[in-house]
């Protein structure tokens, strides 16, 4: 294919993760390097950005400070959740969308994010080839939820369940000092699909992991978490549960939405809170001292206990994203392939948008045990080598030393 | 003072740190290589343990996995929050104490706590010292809180601050990533003394840091709270906020406690749950998204994110309490004392037991904003040191690799 001149547009979209920066670091520094793009633009809070044309030239950043980029969690772009509608119903937005590329010459468009970016990015791409403007676009996965289609995994989840692991094995350590009951529920993100929080199990390699693992792929029943725990609790005197916060019953409801007792006086409509409902579910029914954590935002953010192995990994998918795209390439998502027998080992393909649109990728079944409130040897088989390594992060007075970008917005073509 | 010979008991006591395991290794390591200590004993659960007669002899334990404590958070000997009566009114426990001394022949009685085992301590030497059996006690300190008198720091404090300057720095990266507003309520441990609370303000040097602190120094108002919070939010749209769980009213009540309006529909008795409390508080006048987050556990065991300078000084607390007792000292806690200006630099003291016991060291208020809702730099520049040096911890497949003592009871003199 013939060489394609032009600018490249990088954006960030959806919830942050602790490195979701290496990848728009893979794309800016592998763009900036390469002869055929002309220039780097970053859009402030993705798509958004590229609408409202408040478009960041990267190629103003100092070097130095862009390489800490990679050890700087959450979107330092900018992120958003704005949903493109049908272009065949309303092509407002694509219409401007290619304005704004005919504006500044983009010819390349790297979208960083979760499932509906990769949808956002399908839609986009669809649209030029109608139009007829060329311009390779290409999806660069993201997500601590781990749920894309297509990819063996997704950067962003190792180093949240990394914090998970690591987190729970350190609270574990907390629950055990007393000689008296204690139950701890830990909160774990995770809304369909239960990779984070079967992640905790990682807990029990330390020999202080979770005694009960509950997931949103197993259908939540009350009663037989009440007798699981007391079970355990009766025999030791204490308890450690880790639950996704997508826990839900037989008939779909979210454990966190449902209607709740008199007695324990919760009843948020959104998600949170779960660990302290069912802390005091348990309160009540066996008079156990307890105690809820939600590792809320903590855990997507927390890059000082990233996994390298996870870094690395996202900025090589930031790098293929625009190695392909020069080489011809339009129209894809990186994706991992990885193999673990022998040693881990991993590498970038490339697949169709449209298969990683739209669909959660579930834990199988096999993986979680009978019961369904623990974890199978073969799902520790798939993330251990995922949180290997330790972050090579800068600090200054022992503090993270963040990117701090100029973003200096582009105003000309 | 003459040499005294006999055997040594280490005990902890009171809510968990990062870095008590330390002081015990620095107990427990000086002791073994001492040649008057003729047994190294730890108590299970502190001075439970002592009254159960569960003693673990600590020679039976391997030296490197001993070694490993320094970087292993939690009691590892167990805990207790055991209240000694006052002995003119019941002596039954210090006579139970002296038995046990006297069947091991303990001549050396290490606590490693806070407050209120400075106070046992305190009231064990007294009772020793009364019925004539020669024992040398120290206290060696330790507490998240800070709060002991008679010390520059308490060994736990640093590595606390640590976890929760990094923790809101990163929290600060992921609660600005939409160009929606936003305000994060950030829960932090301390009942009635603001030093935990104040170092989220460490997060500040990392440009990341909370807009508002609020300390239990200072009595909290609500409506000035809402205030502070609305004119930040509508300047910029954000607004993250640090508050110590124990804020309370003028009239002494605790936020965390006090009624609350129907709108929220919390009420619980016991602390925790404030994050979410103001958050809903703030929601409902302003409808600004909002996201409480608390802390919990994961404050006082974070030890993956330590301070080794914490680390070292817990340890260096330890040792100089067996150094001391053998020189001839008794009825000391070992504390430190620092100077800050022209490098920080922190040496060991002895301080009699009765200044520390019972009495809560507080911020001063003139380290407090007028305000009262952040901090002023001698707050920073009296933490800053403390937090510095990362921890050289032992990992497992990228995970914590905590000590695993064998936790031998001794059943023979």
């Amino acid at each position: 294919m013939s060489e394609l001149r032009g600018a490249c547009i990088i954006g960030q979209s959806g919830g942050p993760t602790a490195v979701i920066n290496a990848s728009a670091l893979g794309v800016i520094r592998t763009a900036l390097d390469t002869e055929c793009v002309t220039r780097v633009l970053g859009a402030a809070n993705g798509i958004k950005g590229v609408l409202e044309d408040r478009l960041y030239d990267m190629g103003q950043e100092d070097a130095a400070e862009l390489d800490l980029l990679k050890y700087t969690p959450s979107s330092a772009l900018g992120s958003c959740r704005y949903k493109l509608a049908d272009p065949d119903k309303d092509d407002t937005d694509y219409k401007r969308i290619l304005e704004i590329f005919q504006k500044y010459d983009v010819r390349y468009f790297f979208y960083n994010g979760g499932n509906d970016s990769m949808d956002t990015c399908n839609k986009i791409s669809k649209y030029m080839q109608k139009v007829g403007y060329e311009c390779r676009i290409m999806g660069v996965p993201k997500t601590i939820d781990n749920d894309l289609n297509g990819t063996d995994h997704c950067p962003g989840f190792a180093s949240a369940a990394k914090y998970i692991a690591t987190s729970c094995a350190e609270v574990w350590q907390d629950a055990h000092v007393y000689d008296t009951g204690m139950v701890t529920v830990i909160e774990i993100m995770g809304r369909h699909a239960g990779w984070l929080a079967g992640s905790a199990a990682l807990a029990s390699l330390t020999g202080c992991g979770p005694d009960l693992v509950y997931l949103p792929e197993v259908d939540f029943d009350m009663d037989q978490f009440v007798a699981d725990v007391t079970a355990i609790y009766n025999k030791t005197g204490k308890c450690m549960v880790a639950v996704s916060e997508g826990i839900h019953y037989a008939d779909g409801r979210f454990v966190s939405e449902a209607e709740t007792s008199a007695t324990d006086g919760f009843g948020h409509a959104q998600l949170g809170g779960l660990a302290v409902k069912l802390a005091d579910v348990i309160k009540n029914k066996t008079g156990a001292k307890v105690r809820g954590i939600e590792l809320s935002l903590l855990q997507r953010c927390g890059s000082h206990v990233a996994s390298n192995t996870d870094i690395e990994e996202a900025f090589a998918a930031g790098k293929a994203a625009v190695e392909a795209a020069v080489s011809g390439t339009t129209d894809k998502m990186v994706a991992f392939q990885c193999t673990r027998e022998g040693g881990y080992k991993c590498e970038t393909v490339l697949q169709p948008l449209d298969i990683v649109a739209n669909f959660e990728k579930k834990v199988p079944r096999e993986w979680i045990n009978e019961a369904g409130n623990g974890i199978e040897q073969p799902f520790i088989d798939y993330v251990l080598p995922l949180v290997q390594g330790e972050p090579n992060r800068a600090l200054e007075n022992s503090l993270p030393r963040f990117a701090h970008l100029k973003k200096v917005l582009t105003t000309e073509m």
